[in-house]
């Protein structure tokens, strides 16, 4: 998972953007905070762990959130490029709601299920809204407008809205299923409860 | 607003019901709270403060859990009591519902702005779904089922969609404006996000 380059800059990166020492760090970083927790790991306990020096490691990020922002890009990239994948295999607007509506939530639960330190770093990304979380929200926003303007050529769905309206009440319903901070209570009747914002959602961009 | 009197048992109480003890330990074990926080007090330092021992504090409450609920029990059962007022105001099911939305919001908003610590222990009552928490859901459930009905039978909303799911998708709808957790992180644009969710949520009624 954390294999992929990073490709674009990210806020507090510094030093050549392609340098390979980077992607050692995140790559560590990723390894530490995943044993000891985000919230309670120090830049020092890193460089101690790593084996670099503090002042190394602030060569190349400028504190131990852009550490955290370079790691969340990575996967949150990777999330987005599987969302894409799979709402292009839908075959109207509404299935293709219905998909990227599950496949975020599915993320969530797995990430929760199976990688607890890294969905920790998420509720740090998201409550304190890094630029990691900010761009990852922009880009479910675009594909929902993608989807949201599709069904309103084909008929499916209602035109009378605002778009800009329609897509941001919809990533508000969707919330309590896609926020990492929310997700993590709402996980008790998870199933039932995510059809019946995806059905509620449905009615409400009803012709 | 801690003057009611609790009438109906509340969980982990013990002792005579209508002892005013119970009562004197309530409101000091409020003021404490508010000074130093609900999660960072135990039920010895509650009774050094109120100068009573720990172990006649425990005649009356099983737990520091027990205290919050009855705190949390006194201010719900009031919001219910404000709700169900402003509500009856409403001309017609879909006025109601409006009105509902926004009071609950306005209400989580007052408490997060004017009492601190008092919202901190409803965190804690919804997080760890504490007895008071679940009945206040249930309270506005119901609630939000009669206006439902209302407009059901007014011909207002749609009727095809059962009861329980069109309700159960509402609550979840209003979740990040009414959840003490979530409202916290939806402060920012919250009368347009809020105003955007109800207005999605009567699309979603339409018949």
């Amino acid at each position: 998972m954390m294999n992929d380059l990073q490709e674009s800059p990210v806020d507090g990166q510094r030093g050549p953007a392609d340098h390979n020492i980077r992607e050692q760090i995140i790559a560590a970083a990723y390894d530490h905070f995943a044993h000891y927790g985000y919230g309670k790991t120090t830049v020092s306990d890193l460089a101690k762990a790593i084996g670099f020096s503090k002042a190394y490691i602030y060569k190349f990020f400028d504190s131990k959130q852009a550490i955290g922002e370079a790691i969340c890009s990575n996967f949150l990239s990777e999330i987005i490029v599987t969302l894409e994948e799979s709402v292009s295999s839908g075959r109207s607007a509404t299935e293709k709601f219905r998909i990227m509506a599950e496949t975020l939530t599915d993320t969530g639960v797995f990430l929760f299920s199976n990688d607890r330190k890294l969905y920790d770093i998420a509720i740090h990304s998201c409550t304190e809204k890094w630029s990691s979380s900010l761009k990852y929200i922009e880009n479910i926003e675009h594909i929902l407008a993608r989807i949201i303007l599709e069904g309103r050529e084909s008929g499916e769905f209602e035109r009378k809205t605002p778009l800009d309206e329609t897509c941001r009440a919809i990533m508000g319903a969707m919330k309590p299923f896609v926020n990492p901070v929310m997700l993590q209570y709402n996980l008790d009747d998870l199933p039932r409860d995510k059809n019946e914002m995806i059905s509620l959602v449905l009615r409400s961009l009803a012709p």
